[in-house]
């Protein structure tokens, strides 16, 4: 794993999330966004068709799930099969890349989810000391 | 570090980011967001004030960095502290958990910034496979 990066060493590295121009922010923006994270979590688990993905991302349009998806192939993180079968099936699979930051991604979901007691304790406090909004 | 749970171990956890309903979908969408994910990153070198914050989470705008702090306050992620000086000045810092939460984001920011040239050469490919859209 690599080192952690202190804030004054941003500048050294090619590429910098905190520059709004810089195209990394792009690129997290499309393995953080609200369908980005949630699909690469899911084929994490291994290939999935496009319908299996949209019952796993519980909530996702088919628009918005296809919209992500080719942003994310596009950046090199899942790769599509489309079968030579009729009817035709679209298989979906992380990129060795994509797995990578799909662990990353799970790392994060695992803490949160196990951490949600704590985060809704706090909710409680917030809004109560605000008068219960 | 957490071992990764397989895809058919999620219906076990109390909290479920996959499942629409859960509020750690919420607080997973306040993390990662295209705000809150930079918010955490910057904090995490440690206590900084609003202006300094929001030179360094480059593009964002006021009401949206007030917006963002909020709701990582909400959630006990970011700790604010009002000094009592003239004029006044607040200052934001990580919690315990928000410290953990930035951590994990960092390992990601990292992973994406670390592999951007693979990540621009696989969209040169897709856009040269599509007549160079």
């Amino acid at each position: 794993m690599e080192p952690t990066l202190r804030d004054g060493e941003a500048e050294d590295r090619a590429f910098d999330v905190f520059a709004r121009a810089c195209p990394s922010r792009g690129t997290l923006e499309h393995v953080t966004g609200r369908w980005g994270s949630l699909t690469l979590g899911a084929l994490h688990g291994g290939q999935l068709r496009f319908n299996e993905l949209r019952r796993r991302v519980d909530g996702v349009s088919e628009k918005m799930l296809s919209q992500t998806l080719h942003a994310l192939e596009r950046d090199g993180l899942v790769h599509r099969e489309a079968q030579p079968t009729n009817p035709p099936r679209v298989d979906y699979e992380l990129t060795p890349l994509g797995r990578e930051v799909a662990q990353r991604l799970l790392d994060l979901i695992h803490l949160v989810e196990g951490r949600m007691d704590d985060v809704l304790l706090a909710r409680g406090s917030y809004d109560a000391a605000r008068g219960g909004l």
